[in-house]
């Protein structure tokens, strides 16, 4: 009798040492995000810099942040994005949240990991309308940046490889753990509402969960946008098709994470679903020929605002001032 | 004897806490910055959300934040600003630390104040382009917004008021305190070197202190841009005749601070002049009929390099996310 109340005293504490975990952790076909483990803080801190500094883009005015804002669920929340000279973007800026744990980068996957995402928009005469070779001259000139890389890769010159892993070494640490979905899949049953919950029991049973499953709820697989039936867009892109070739790949795109989806609005490749509700319409129609009432689909709404994670913390980095010999941004060249 | 031995203790006991300092604060035509005290936190912190927040631009792209970068000197280091629609600026974007210093704000001096001045952007066609009944609109929906501005200014409704006053209160405390030229100014000798304080010697004995004295060095008076020789330029800013009406201040700007001018590049109310170099030659002959040497040129850029303070440490803030009946910004609409 005394060796019960002890144990259930230990069993307690360490309830409450787990984030007031009243359960053992849950076997489902989602996954709790963990904490980034930073290995290398001096890359984090130069890729951080790199990431909102606008002078990788021609205009000198366009970062990474400004698409994948970190204070907006890392994306910029428009249907399209804005890119060099007010180029209206092909397709919704995915956020860069979590984006470690996607199985490719992009919609349509055309880059294998984060690095060799890196690389593209600032070359997208689109996007940021720089070059590698413009982009890497400008933080060359820059006294501040030289040093840093230095220090980081043991290097004097600076070249777009540097530039990319730095990048990417700082977008692995923007995971968002601790949603109030993952306190419960640790075990914590006060975690949930009863109609957060009966979304989440909804999300399985019909069927979304299929595609939006594992540690990101989605990212880690290519399905075709409207499944059964046509997705009516005027947007131009084909998806995985422009990648592999193959016709049987148009309109597969990368299911987006359902991380943090409450903050990364507005929804689909095209962004023309502007809430939650929409989206979750939507889908439950074209992927899965259900039609959600309206109950049923706050229930899923209610849900997915439970993915919303601890976002990532952000001390706003003071970036080395150019060089008299910095090429300078040039907004309004012809 | 011995009671001289305990006060020359005392004394270097003092100069050790103030900062290194190895004799007295320093009579000079130029005072340190000290550091700002904030009396409403709460107030600051939403201001930051605001400055922040791409929301109050019509496109939803365009923030305080994106002319007046935190992390580059509080500008944005482009002769002319970015606007809505890629609208090329009619004038250089001038730094917003220590903007609270200004004797009025804008290069034409025509808001009495940081709230007058918050409200101008907002609402410029030519820059954010949205209203101010827009921007209001937008806050008023967001949740997270209603209720930080009842916490703050204990009303239910959200009026332009508040707005501009939340955004004030934040950019009071952008002030840059600590440069090694405040150092100086404040005691310590070895702050500045033999060529910095020969800079400033000749900055004082050339008139260059004239206009840029107090505690901004500038900001503090309006004065004719080309004093001796007239200014060359194809900028059509007029300066303070276009407040007064008055034919004599065509061509009078507000002289800009020269904190942190190190990194307030380019320079003059049309960015022409890319380089300190560069702006103390314009300045030595256009002003003060005195063409510098390159030796005086390169002792007076020492010098107002040593002008850096401490730049404010800005958590990025975590926007609070649009609610579904939020008006959605419209970045290509016709």
């Amino acid at each position: 009798m005394r060796k019960k109340h002890a144990m259930l005293a230990a069993g307690v504490v360490i309830a409450l040492w787990a984030g007031q975990a009243s359960g053992a952790p849950r076997q489902e076909p989602i996954q709790p995000i963990e904490a980034a483990v930073i290995k290398d803080p001096a890359k984090v801190e130069l890729g951080k810099k790199l990431f909102f500094d606008p002078r990788l883009s021609r205009s000198g005015a366009i970062s990474c942040n400004s698409c994948h804002n970190l204070g907006m669920g890392g994306s910029d929340n428009l249907k399209a994005s804005i890119g060099h000279k007010w180029q209206q973007g092909s397709i919704n800026s995915p956020t860069v949240l979590n984006s470690s744990l996607n199985i490719a980068q992009f919609w349509d996957g055309r880059a294998k990991d984060l690095r060799e995402q890196a690389g593209g928009p600032i070359a997208n005469p689109m996007e940021m309308a720089s070059t590698h070779e413009l982009a890497v001259q400008v933080l060359n000139s820059i006294p501040g940046y030289r040093a840093e890389f230095k220090q980081v890769f043991g290097k004097d010159d600076i070249t777009i490889d540097e530039v990319t892993g730095a990048l990417a070494a700082f977008e692995e640490t923007l995971v968002t753990p601790n949603s109030r979905f993952d306190q419960w899949l640790k075990g914590d049953d006060k975690a949930l509402t009863v109609k957060e919950l009966a979304g989440y029991t909804l999300f399985k049973n019909s069927g979304c969960v299929a595609c939006h499953n594992g540690v990101a709820v989605g990212g880690n697989s290519f399905q075709k946008m409207g499944l059964v039936a046509p997705y009516q867009t005027d947007n131009k892109a084909e998806g995985r098709a422009a990648v592999t070739g193959k016709d049987a790949d148009r309109f597969n795109f990368k299911v987006p994470t359902l991380r943090n989806v409450a903050l990364t609005y507005p929804y689909f490749h095209d962004g023309e679903a502007a809430t939650l509700t929409q989206a979750v319409d939507v889908m439950g129609r074209l992927q899965l020929g259900r039609t959600f009432t309206p109950d049923e689909n706050a229930q899923i709404v209610a849900f997915l605002k439970t993915l919303t994670g601890d976002q990532p913390a952000i001390q706003y980095p003071l970036l080395p001032p150019s060089a008299d010999d910095t090429p300078r941004p040039a907004p309004f060249v012809k």
